[in-house]
Order: structure tokens, then C-alpha cells, then sequence
């Protein structure tokens, strides 16, 4: 058997780790050893006696950058530890986009390391020196890497096979057909005089299915054009 | 002086709170009460002993659903202890994207009301009912909507003005001029024969804002060519 998906993250707030991931159903799926988990404080590749990981900017400017030396071999000890080819992420909204096209990828592979950041940035000479991807979970800037990487554990943790428990939901959720997911409607019947809508009720499962995908290619359309074009195209 | 930014965050895993947003930048803003956090437990509004909060969904299929009266009390509840016409968002993958200027909106704003979801998704009635927009901050699934709160929580407190505490490494981050940013470097200034780049060491302030101005744009260009397009148009 191989070896459980594995997130190797190198942080200086490692005490951020497993956060929200400890509980619920990343939470189930760490303490089931469906995943691991192994937290990495930058600051033990410090050099100086004061534990510093980072330094002014080349050129000037605001803020701090983590050193390449520093950053490089924490990356180094991290990947000592995983099969060859295990994909090195930052996280960085400089980055491709991730989607859930590349959270299934990622799924899949023996695991992720991921490299946060602080402060501005990390010298850019460690990422290209260690072929280290930027990644991005959106066009929006976070005061720390430590969140995105618990998305994108989260995100890629429930597609391993076995954790979800139900495979048949994650087929029909938003982006598995390129469409957002229909509306849901559950007890009570009725609600503040709103019904649920009577197709759902009626037991024609073929009718069922047709307004599901009806609702979710118009709401698809009308919130975001950009995936709806590629959901027409071939 | 009026209330500090205050974000209200309706789930059914209140120990997720505030997780890594205690620590660090926004734990330290929390700490000086520059914005403040409000962890409702949707199981309190719950009717039955068992503290259940979803059923099964009307039509048929996997997962289960939150009901539209327990989500709605929980909403009608955190409601009352905020300025009328905050916004209350639900974080799901089939909202609009969260952007950094949607951020910078939120931020300026008396603060937020947030509903986390878990299993299938909430009935759709309440949504309608309250006038609760969807949110997403991502194109890709997650196990619940707690990360992607607190995602949006970070994004936004550190923009509230005194958290950041430089508010010029602000103005030249990703987005803010609509491209990604240049690279950063910082000591030693060789590194596995990688040279720092020369302009930036040469003190001209003109060269090196240009210099940086060009790796902001190839950047963008080469990863983003949808930022790319829309930051060309005047």
C-alpha cells in the first residue's frame, strides 16, 4: 500500500497548524491516518542567534523579505522527506489560480509541500533555484500563506478517496461538470410561506434531474459568464 | 468614534474560531480590539434534542441540507447586534468571487455577518428569504465554509487602516494597481551564484521603480492574461 497523502508546510506560525484542518472532516481523515500532516518552523534554519528569517528589500521599499538561504533549506529538509517529484507550492497571489482541476491533480500525487510566507514576500531567488511553484487561491491578498494552505489541504484532503464518505456527492457538486450547483431545499415543506418548489416533491426523478440541471446552468450563466462559456464550448 | 469592524460567523464548529486569525497580524488586531469576532453555534437555534440543524434534500440525492428556519433564526440573531445593512454573506462555491476590491469594500464597512456551511448546502429559502448574498473565494470545493471565512475575515482586517501598520506596502501589493508584483529580493546579496539584480543595487530610484514596473507587467502578462486585458483598458 502506498503511503498516505502527505502535506508537508513550512511556516514561521507553525502553532497555526492543524487549525480548523484538526477538525471535522480533514480533522476525521488526519486522526484516521488518511493524511499526514508534518509541520516545519522556518525559524530552525535561522542562522542568527536571534532566529530571523528574513531581511529589507533589495532596491527599497516597505516591508521585510524572507532570505533564499533560509527559505531553501527548510524547502531542502522538507523534501528530504518526500518521494521525488513531490510538488513544491507558494503561496502567493502572484501565482496560477488554484481550481478544482488542480486540487484533483494535487489529490492524486503523493501530497504537497507548501511554503508560506509573511512580511513581502520570499527572495525570488529561492523559488526559481528550487523550481518552486507560486499558487494562488484568489485575487484577493491574505496577511499570511497559512490560510491559503489550509484551503488548498482542505480542498484537495476531501477528494482523497475514502474521506468524503459519499463519492456520489462530490460528482454533482459546483465545478465537477463545470457548472455551479443547483439550489437545495430540504424539511420543512413549507417556510415563511415559501414552498419548496413542487418538482422536487413530485417523485419523477426524471423531471428532478432535468430542473437541477436547468437551475444550475441558469445560475451559471447568469453569476459567472467567464465559466459558462467554457461549459458551452466543446 | 465608531464601533470597530466586527464579524459575526454563524457555524456548527464554533472551536474553528479564530483559529489562525488569533494569531499574527489579524490575532494581534483582534487583541487590540481593532476589529472584534463573534462566534454564533448555529446548533443553539436548533429545536429538537438532538441539536440537528439539517434533513435530507427535497428530490432526492447525497449529503444533507440546513434547514432555511434554524439557518434563519441563527441570521436573525446575529443581526440583531449589528449597524442595519451589514452585509451577512454565505461562503459557497456557487457565489460571486471574492476580489480585493470587493475586500477593500467590506473593510470600509461596519463589518460582516457570516454563514458557514457544512454537508450538501443551506435551503435555498433562506438565502432568498434574508437577502443573504453567496461568496465564494475560490473556484475549487471545500469541507465547510469555515476556511473561506476566515480567508475573507484576514483579507479584510488587514486592510483596516492602522493593522498593517505600513500602509505604503499596501498601495504597491498585488492588485492594488491591478497587476501582480514584481519580484522581490533581499541578503545575502550572492546565493548559490545567483546575483541579486544589479538596478537594484545601483540606489537610483527611478530605474528601479521602472525596473519594477516591467516585472510587474511581464508577470502579469505571462500568468494573468485576464488581469492583463483588463488593466490595459484605460
Amino acid at each position: 500500500m502506498s503511503p498516505p497523502w502527505h502535506a508537508g508546510v513550512l511556516t514561521i506560525f507553525p502553532e497555526m497548524f492543524p487549525g480548523p484542518l484538526g477538525l471535522s472532516l480533514a480533522g476525521k481523515a488526519l486522526a484516521e491516518k488518511r493524511w499526514t500532516l508534518d509541520v516545519i518552523d522556518i525559524r530552525n534554519f535561522a542562522t542568527d542567534k536571534h532566529r530571523s528569517v528574513d531581511d529589507t528589500p533589495a532596491g527599497g521599499g516597505a516591508g521585510m523579505v524572507m532570505r533564499a538561504d533560509i527559505a531553501a533549506a527548510a524547502i531542502d529538509a522538507a523534501r528530504a522527506e518526500m518521494p521525488d517529484g513531490t510538488p513544491t507550492l507558494y503561496l502567493s497571489p502572484r501565482g496560477r489560480t488554484l481550481t478544482q482541476e488542480r486540487a484533483r491533480a494535487l489529490a492524486q500525487g503523493p501530497g504537497v509541500i507548501l511554503l508560506c510566507g509573511r512580511f513581502e514576500g520570499v527572495d525570488q531567488r529561492v523559488l526559481d533555484a528550487r523550481n518552486v511553484e507560486e499558487i494562488s487561491i484568489g485575487d484577493y491578498v491574505l496577511s499570511g500563506g497559512e490560510l491559503a494552505a489550509q484551503v488548498l489541504i482542505d480542498a484537495c484532503v476531501r477528494l482523497i478517496p475514502g474521506v468524503a464518505g459519499n463519492e456520489s456527492s462530490l460528482a454533482e457538486e459546483s465545478f465537477a461538470s463545470g457548472l455551479l450547483e443547483y439550489p437545495h431545499y430540504t424539511r420543512p415543506r413549507e417556510w415563511e410561506g415559501r414552498a419548496i418548489p413542487e418538482v422536487l416533491l413530485s417523485g419523477d426523478h426524471k423531471e428532478i434531474a432535468k430542473w437541477r440541471r436547468e437551475q444550475a446552468e441558469a445560475l451559471t450563466r447568469e453569476r459567472r459568464p467567464d465559466l459558462w462559456e467554457r461549459y458551452k464550448k466543446p
